[in-house]
């Protein structure tokens, strides 16, 4: 069934999403809190954009041509659907096909986003490829390497990729990150609340760039009682 | 000039300082109460233990034998003098040579920490190498690399070692660590509160460990006034 949402925080922004498919989460409204826009950004691309949450969030923050590339056509139809209802056909386009042969022109992104599967797939791993949760989730259709391989190719000379991604990856992303010449400026570690390991990890990282890591304050997402912190809540509105 | 502190929070410890060289920091209280010391550990090495403020904190928490080494020669004396000052002599031993050279038996340690030089030489640093506060701030004498390939050698199979060091060097130690075999396991951030950016990483990884990396809640070191938090406090004592 599909379902109109709105974006929490975003009173004009709405959301076409199915009931029963995977559904944007906390995730993709942290990356385009998280990712450095500025007024020279005049192209973005989010790869794996689903149902488009960090396309119609980024339009709410700069003028920039925002294009996101899905590979499954239920989400694609679903995130196309959204670019019309918010009326932004003029600055938002969705491609529904696989980042890893669809042929972008080379070295003209300024920004990149990705909220990729998180989940490697190993040897034991069981489940449905061709299920539509499995493919949002497990690194079935889009690894990591396929990420950064594909953001060296089409980032500009100094042009950003940022990631969300869980922390237990955190060493696979630097090393492939410095494999594809990308190079970590800044991390954000996200934690459920102040007395937990972080889950959500957050990174920048510049094509070409140089050395000089921030690792900026840490962002609660949770008080004690379940409800959002005032942190997460600003990056809402 | 030699002077008598006692080190914070541990009442019975004190620590020879000389109130012109290189002194010790909070960094060298927060490792110990960082690295992971069960009943199983027999062996230590402290790696560049400078006044040894490291081992001796250490040494209230296990039996284990404790090894410091040290190139500087006045450090290596005044950490002898803090061993024989808090009678430890049958737990912790000094030895004033150049790890790097120094034929220790390999596979050996279950534990090894080290606060080391933080900044990186480069070809336009200009300053006396034979300084002694340059050679603990400054990889001269001693490189993340040494470090970790000493690691790599003197570690028992599935021994810890764990660093302080400077969050910007982030993505050297990570690379580093996988180069040797050495997976991360753990990591704090420790920051100055909780608006600004992470100043002190402590890491610690595993001899041929398996992947699987833990981000440990936040750490901050002052109050918005400047006075210590409780959860440093906690750590001194």
């Amino acid at each position: 069934m599909e379902i109109i949402n709105y974006v929490l925080g975003y009173e004009n922004l709405k959301i076409i999403q199915d009931s029963d498919s995977f559904r944007f989460s906390i995730d993709s409204i942290l990356l385009p809190n998280f990712v450095t826009i500025n007024k020279n950004v005049k192209k973005i691309l989010d790869i794996g954009t689903g149902n488009a949450p960090i396309p119609l969030i980024l339009s709410t923050k700069t003028e920039a041509q925002i294009i996101g590339i899905e590979i499954q056509k239920k989400s694609a139809e679903l995130a196309r659907k959204s670019v019309v209802l918010n009326n932004l056909e003029n600055q938002v386009q969705i491609i529904e096909d696989d980042i890893r042969s669809y042929s972008f022109e080379t070295d003209q992104y300024d920004v990149i986003t990705c909220n990729p599967p998180f989940f490697k797939v190993c040897e034991n791993s069981h489940f449905n490829e061709k299920d539509e949760k499995t493919i949002a989730r497990h690194e079935v259709t889009l690894t990591l390497e396929d990420v950064l391989r594909v953001a060296r190719k089409l980032l500009k000379n100094g042009g950003v990729i940022a990631l969300v991604h869980r922390p237990e990856r955190l060493v696979d992303i630097l090393v492939e990150m410095r494999k594809n010449n990308i190079e970590p400026k800044k991390i954000q570690y996200v934690y459920p609340n102040a007395k937990e390991n972080s889950h959500i990890l957050l990174i920048e990282g510049k094509k070409n760039g140089n050395s000089g890591l921030k690792i900026l304050p840490p962002l609660y997402v949770h008080h004690k009682d379940g409800s959002y912190t005032e942190e997460v809540m600003k990056y809402f509105s």
